[in-house]
């Protein structure tokens, strides 16, 4: 009997919870909060993740350990891996946590980055402002996610409200500067790596963000080859640079037929939900594949897929639970504004099901805003 | 929030336990040992279905019950069902508990059955083994599964050890003699009644038993369409008179293109494991959206599905793991003779890749002889 043990309680751990226990696994979550809704799914172990007491008991219960939560302390996480096996190992959570170690081993790697400049303090921001131009994004290096901690600079007339409201920040996680690209489409690739090297990544997914969270991902994107191509060869290089196991997903900015890398989230991501029902195997599942050495599981899609995804409260399930190809996620969380507490996935045979699926469903939930662009992707606006 | 309180914490519960998860489900377990399997998954009650305190205790923590083993007590179901909604309601539950009402309705139903008379003692017997003719089959009315309480009588000799094995059941839970079927091919449906008389059923599945226990199903059986659709009308008969809430399986042996009635099975069935993989919606789920009055999920394929039981222990993973549309089902049992503790189904977009997958999948896994009568279904042995 295997437990694997998950820092982070979120709808993450929840869905591994739920796609693991096939395998005969045993889980137990670790979460700073005792609603955590992975705690519905799995035994949960309240704790601070910088308290040795609680991660000692933690590594005692488990025999392998990973994250739902990117933002777990890099020592914590360090302290973890001398006692028990821990996968993505931590350097690999360090240098994602990091947007500047993180774009510089973009940089490294030949993968095209925008711009990107340190910002230490007041003057190297004027200084940056400068060297990148506007307008450009004032980011958080670190503990950043969802839009969150990020400052957009039009023009050179923003500088002092940015540092205003991140200023204070450049001394306790740092800063960034960043060029803003001003994209086309929003992309990712979803990949795996397994303890033996063996290398995965599901067809490259599209994605579309409101305020700064993500609303919908559609899969296959509909793309050149050759660009899903060295989508998959830059989360290639990422994964064997940084010795990476488990699922991850990097985020790109396709612009004038180029991608530009984003940021790697090192951990099962939001726009890999359609992999439940829209994949032969989930990325849940081959997350943990991964974690434990076992064989990976074969990443085609079933058709197309669309996951839309609700943020703040659940709608009324009806409208996807009548639709043909409908599946419904609910976290089992407490409503509450901006937060991620379920997903829907719609998956269907063909593209052009999909479409008529998505209008219907749309229509139904009153939510036509939502569904629009993945409708324009589709070409069935 | 709504609780689902299941009878019973085996494999089914867990599975039902797993795929409600999704629907913001919560769940309660209730059976006789501790270490059910389905307590992994959800929490657990520990006590005797005949136990009024347990099932009040039960009762007072879920908003809807239903079964994981249909032998619970026709009483205590009844009991339940007059203090909370119950489906399957108690009285479809008691017609699928005892074989003698079982196949009276299949007959009132004009849904061909093999002969049987009722077999209240010896002479009874011998009266019905003249009348059936040889060879024919003393099973015990009530609490049988998976070919336990059952007696083959080849000729008129074998009657008096068929009365030394059973005669004492004929007053604590009744016999039946039936017709023996020299059946070609077992069938199952395994269909889906809402709350609100929507009716649907899975593509008619092919099953293969071993001493009595299934060992491996295949979906769609190649099958004449007439026979399928006379396969789904026996179905929808049976739910409509039963006003049967929920997921049932009717088991059909087929003799010279004649489908006869076997059994119905009041639940989830492990006939339609497949589902999970292999269908647009499980039965698993489709059970639950069925008790809770959801709308219920398409049925339809996505592409073929074979599910091997494993019986006694788990054997390697690894194959399973290994194979392009191989998933996996470890149940967290322990090993025991004849237990049902965990299936893999292989998933794969047509028959001729579900046969390959299967001969590869059978060699690596020593198992040629358990897979070998599914290959001859598909034409490919």
């Amino acid at each position: 009997m295997t437990t694997v043990g998950i820092l982070g309680g979120g709808q993450l751990a929840r869905m591994l919870a739920l796609s693991g226990a096939p395998l005969g696994l045993r889980f137990l979550v670790m979460d700073t909060v005792a609603d955590a809704c992975a705690g519905q799914c799995a035994p949960l172990l309240v704790g601070d993740y910088r308290d040795e007491a609680a991660l000692a008991e933690f590594a005692s219960k488990v025999d392998v350990a990973t994250f739902d939560f990117e933002n777990v302390p890099a020592e914590s996480a360090e302290w973890l891996a001398r006692r028990i096996p821990v996968f993505p190992n931590p350097r690999a959570l360090a240098s994602a946590q990091d947007r500047m170690v993180e774009k510089s081993l973009f940089r490294e790697l030949g993968i095209p980055v925008p711009d990107f400049m340190d910002v230490p303090d007041r003057a190297a921001l004027d200084a940056a402002v400068v060297a990148i131009g506007t307008p450009c994004i004032l980011k958080t290096r670190r503990l950043g996610y969802d839009g969150k901690g990020q400052f957009r600079i039009r023009s050179t007339a923003d500088v002092d409200a940015a540092w205003d409201a991140l200023g204070a920040q450049a001394a306790k996680v740092g800063l960034i500067l960043e060029a803003f690209v001003p994209f086309e489409r929003e992309l990712s690739v979803v990949a795996v790596r397994g303890r033996d090297g063996g290398f995965r990544t599901w067809p490259l997914t599209e994605n579309w963000h409101v305020d700064g969270v993500l609303s919908a991902s559609l899969a296959p994107a509909a793309c050149d080859p050759e660009l899903a191509a060295q989508a998959q060869a830059h989360a290639r290089a990422l994964a064997e640079r940084l010795d990476y196991v488990g699922v991850f997903a990097l985020e790109l900015f396709c612009r004038d037929g180029v991608l530009l890398a984003n940021e790697l989230a090192p951990r099962v991501h939001n726009s890999g939900h359609w992999t439940i029902e829209g994949a032969e195997t989930s990325q849940f599942q081959n997350h943990l594949r991964a974690v434990l050495g076992l064989p990976l599981g074969e990443t085609r899609m079933l058709g197309h897929a669309c996951m839309l995804n609700w943020i703040g409260a659940m709608p009324d399930a009806g409208p996807v639970l009548r639709a043909a190809g409908g599946h419904w996620h609910d976290y089992g969380k407490q409503p509450r504004e901006g937060r991620k507490v379920g997903h829907a996935t719609l998956r269907a045979n063909d593209a052009a099901e999909l479409a008529r699926m998505l209008r219907e469903t749309g229509a139904a939930l009153g939510r036509m805003e939502q569904v629009a662009p993945v409708l324009a992707a589709l070409g069935s606006l």
